[in-house]
């Protein structure tokens, strides 16, 4: 029989509701016993309460030393990450990570080692490829239907650009935005990149420009096995929350439109009218955030090492170091070049 | 705030057991407090257990009795579905009955009547109707969008039939297919059906003609308001299961396409190829089973006639008896021609 | 080497004028020598000039007598159909003839006869049947890709209503329009029409029903080898010319959705929309006309039977006349009740 | 009354040989006199006898100095382009000419000088401009449907790479294949690119590689309205002849689709397919060869420029030497860099 997992989860901001929900209610073999917010206030309280947690505290170290629990999701703030992956690691729990694990380098190297150390199991939440069109596309490509890959094509476009004090703090849109898209283009073709040329433009908002960032860009990638790659990002699609990927390989060609909210298709004296595609992250990808926990919880059921793993965060990261770079010197820039 | 209602289950079969998951993990103010099923055993005690059933028991009547309990999901067999609705409605509880009433028009007149006595209310589980393809294609009828609604088509099919036992005692392919069909169209032109003419074959499998049903039929339906209407059933679409609806009207037309898997789509050397469409029931309609309940909810809540309600579950039936007849005597069939 | 065929053109309407253009720019092996018009006038004389018409005279019967014509196509007014498929059958040279042959079956019976101790060919323009799609789902059928047809459906609606005076001389829907539609499912299928139940309705205009005709129907069709049928017909559908086909059978289904204007998708805020549909059979079938008669060349060369030919136009018109006392009786009428 | 041009074609190459067909059957207001090939042989003359050429001769210049003829269509090799342009232009005859003009900045600048001189119009045969899908793109963009463009994206994919001789004397796949895909950009954005960065790989043959060439290339162009475009290209899609253009911009985005070969769709137990897309140009673009000559008289008869003209060609040549230097030294290029 299965083992029955015991899970404590570090914040209930956004992220962090969406995995207590799914373990609560989506996830078979997982319990959850506790959890720990900084910012534990009435009406988190009242949340909790209703949607039924056991138990809700603001000390991070009750989770992180209770020996009952054996499995952790970290959803706090960015910068507490390497810090909790840490101290869960030397726990002896397991850990489900929000990306990014952080920005520097260094920090997460020495994180991974000590979570290698430890021999406990960290999984990164890059959600979207847990999302049943686009780890379609890659069953198939896995799979050899497409051959081998030579194009890969990743468009992700948000409805609505955050506010400017998002931005600011945000690190930046390659940061951002881009880090999934590189993060899924490695994941369909299962080649590291090599090298990186990205170009960025203010389309969208001059403030955002203001502000230092860009809102709209264009990359081109390079992978070791010889493929290429295109991503494209706006931060304003008035029409909803476009998220398409395509493999075009030697033997053919995978491509995964947008989901659409519903088949109805409406004939009328002008046009031919359907209702737009899902607005936002939540509506698009919620179940895959129940999939990517469900799997992990496979992983450690079977004792199988989880993908996307540190290993993968510590890319993405060294990537958009690497795009950062190249679109601030307008050149391409090898991977190679990024040294911690 | 709103009120909580608490829920007793009567049957926990299959459609028993899709209610009992969606009432503890999908409908929010509605608390389940026990299930009654009168084939109680272990492997249903463990799966009550699994599934975090809070108490599960082998007399309806406990539940029935239950002062606390106020609303009352049937899902037993249907030969006890009026017994139970006339007694859940004296002891004063609100009704979510499972489709089909009974196959006794008297009967159902009778108890409809008691229902209406005790002032309670009464929803019948056409689950389709709430399926959000073909919600949205009523919105888009009752909007205007589409006009006057002139012709209604509705495809349903089958992946594979059932067994010959089962074929037996289901009243007939028009009773436990079809009904499920003219009720979408009604649901979808808004008016009342006049006459209807089906036409039946044996297609698929001799020994269905054997026990002296059909497998294939094709219905045209008229509508009080003048409308025409359009049915074809199979009980096997090797492709899996084809649900469609189109309302054509005077402005425009609306057409609910199946549901895809995935939004894939693989360009080979051969051919441009996706997925099958949703295999049965379970995986097309699960959604709309929770969507039901938690609008049969809101109508408590709110004090409003659910829909589609015992006058639905009693015409759906007077229409396979018109559809029956007309099949029998191959001529079209006044409903009227119907009387109990 | 392959024979080249020399053409004469009786008749220069609507119809006529689609064949003379395809025969002068379409049709390799097919050489037009002349066109007979009895309404031969200054406009008609003049298109001819432009076109490039080598001679355009008002009688008949220069054409029919002409030694080196070979191939005559019939596009003159119904009434004058049998008549001068006899006489040119008599002059021993193959006939392409518009639907329909005749509207009265015994005269149909003897030109066929005629035709048929004459020894020439004779093809009458179904054109639909070389429609690029439906073909195709065609092609799918009688290579068993589909398996054994059990369920075809055909749709046809007009953009909107001819004229009154149209409708008062057109025999009425079912003989004018209806008839494309069995004509379809029998190329389909593969069989005979053994019943048809036809439901009508006057739902478009009341103008319409007040000349005596129909301007909705729902037909239900039962072939020899089993099959049902399905037409849907009316005479507007304000977003255009709407045309699809489907059969389903043992194996799968075959669905010929509308030809689409474009391939162009519009998001926008609001919607996504694309172009309408053809807006009428010119558009839509234009391609048709070309390959119907391109077929019909190649038949003569090979010396094969074409097909739609007389049988299929006798076949059509009998349905007609059951479709009619079928809808005017308002019960399934055997296509044997017909008698001539 | 519309003036009728007398056209004369110089070249009955593949390209001179669509013109010629068009200009016979699909051109209205256009008459051929007479068709000049270098090579004209006993193949040659059969086909121009079998298509109606009315006069086939071997010396260009007895067309262009035929005082009745007054629009040439230059189809012969790229290395007489630029020659019979300007004999042409002085011998004050309107001029089609096929892409490219020349690959010599130099010879192409003075040959347009001489053409702005004499007063004749120059078209330049970007056919694909013509496309209806891409044309109604287009229309989308410059009505303000799609608001302020951002990104544009061309996917363009040959089914099978061309000979290694062919290769050899392309001119490189940038200049043979991709030139088409910024002339596509720049007429879909509307505004000059200011900027390329081209990337190229050896995917699809080695034998390409050993000819200098690559065989698969992605691009990022920057526009100097703002805009940023993005192109794919590879020289085998083993599915067909992949062209699609995606314009997304402030209001919306505009996607053209592949073109289908026919709307079938087959559901089967395995899968539901589609036939492939068009093979290759001819099957895809033949409507547009028409087209755009249609349009070109369009412009004679109303004396407008057209559009793409001889400054089209220019553009698209320069930015093909800019890409390709882009290629070889991995960096992106500005088009200013490009000096004559």
């Amino acid at each position: 029989m299965r083992k029955t997992y015991i899970a404590g989860v570090l914040g209930a901001g956004r992220m962090g509701k969406i995995h207590i929900e799914n373990i609560l209610y989506n996830i078979p073999n997982l319990k959850l016993k506790a959890v720990a917010d900084i910012n534990r206030n009435d009406k988190l309280e009242k949340w909790a309460n209703t949607i039924g947690v056991p138990k809700l505290i603001s000390d991070a170290s009750e989770i992180i030393n209770d020996p009952e629990i054996n499995m952790v999701v970290i959803a706090s703030s960015t910068d507490t990450h390497t810090r909790f992956i840490q101290e869960v690691a030397k726990a002896k729990k397991d850990i489900f990570c929000e990306k990014p694990i952080d920005t520097d380098l260094k920090r997460i190297k020495e994180t991974l080692e000590i979570v290698k150390e430890e021999g406990v199991k960290l999984m990164i939440g890059f959600n979207r490829r847990f999302d049943k069109n686009f780890k379609r596309v890659r069953e198939m490509v896995s799979s050899g239907q497409v051959g081998i890959p030579q194009i890969v094509k990743v468009t992700a476009r948000d409805p609505a650009p955050p506010s400017i004090e998002y931005i600011r703090s945000s690190g930046g849109m390659l940061f951002d935005m881009t880090i999934h898209d590189w993060d899924m283009a490695r994941f369909q073709v299962g080649s590291e990149i090599e090298e990186v040329y990205a170009k960025g433009a203010v389309l969208v908002d001059p403030e955002i420009g203001k502000a230092g960032d860009i809102d709209t860009t264009v990359l081109i990638l390079k992978f070791k096995n010889g493929a290429l790659g295109m991503i494209d990002n706006s931060r304003q699609a008035v029409y909803g929350y476009d998220q398409r990927v395509e493999v075009f390989g030697s033997k053919g060609c995978a491509i995964a439109d947008n989901e659409p909210l519903n088949t109805v298709r409406l004939y009328t004296s002008e046009k031919i009218k359907e209702d737009n595609i899902p607005y936002f992250f939540l509506q698009r990808y919620m179940d895959s955030y129940a999939a990517e926990l469900r799997y992990f919880i496979e992983c450690l059921q079977e004792n199988k090492e989880p993908s996307p793993n540190g290993e993968d965060g510590f890319q993405n990261v060294v990537i958009a170091i690497a795009a950062q770079k190249s679109y601030e010197e307008n050149r391409p820039v090898k991977i190679s070049e990024i040294v911690i």
